[in-house]
């Protein structure tokens, strides 16, 4: 079912701060920052050879990511995101075997225009997992 | 300087457990768990198409991630590793601009054998950074 790894999102503090780390002590590609209201975030990708590294900085008052950087005040992993090539069928594949997809169950439309579900940290060894259908 | 995303590693508290998760109910490819008691941890791959995800499991009395998984009991996502050509032109740079290495700030055989450095969590967005000479 699993096909590429889609990114690694890092939720940071600043994300203007975290993209001079990656542009200028790292040495990689940093694309502009992206304001993306209907998510509650502003995304940076960081585009390595293979796959793609997302920062996250909380935008708005109600941000998914305002929780855990509360309690990570200087940052930290947030989520693997695996991309499937059929996410109904990926979701039901996965509920049938006991796993928890988080709010309604049903994909949604991501930061990348495409169907996403992420699944219980608990259930994926305390990683929230989002699939993309790719 | 950063090259390929070389691996995600979860720690886990029991990579039977967490392999089946990966195998089973995720569908991708597992390998047997391999002992490596000389880096205190026994680690499992999953083969993704791009990239690499490294199930890392407490080994010993004095495992580097014992203090993750007390944190973590379920686990959680533990560090990310980057692939650099030449790890002591990375590592002088790293240094000269004010980067935090973990340890002597020497480089160590890792546990794929080749040379790797870890760079301190604070320095890089709240995220323990592996370098890996490819």
């Amino acid at each position: 079912m699993l096909g590429r790894l889609n990114h690694v999102a890092i939720a940071v503090p600043d994300i203007e701060v975290a993209s001079a780390v990656y542009r200028d002590t790292l040495g990689a590609v940093v694309s502009d920052p992206l304001p993306q209201p209907d998510h509650g975030v502003t995304t940076v990708f960081i585009e390595l050879p293979n796959t793609k590294i997302e920062l996250l900085e909380p935008l708005g008052e109600d941000s998914p990511i305002a929780g855990f950087l509360a309690k990570n005040p200087t940052g930290g992993m947030h989520h693997v995101c695996y991309e499937v090539t059929d996410i109904m069928e990926a979701r039901d594949k996965l509920v049938a075997a006991g796993a928890r997809v988080l709010g309604t169950g049903e994909p949604k439309i991501g930061a990348h225009g495409k169907r996403v579900l992420f699944l219980h940290p608990k259930d994926f060894c305390g990683t929230l997992t989002e699939l993309e259908e790719a």
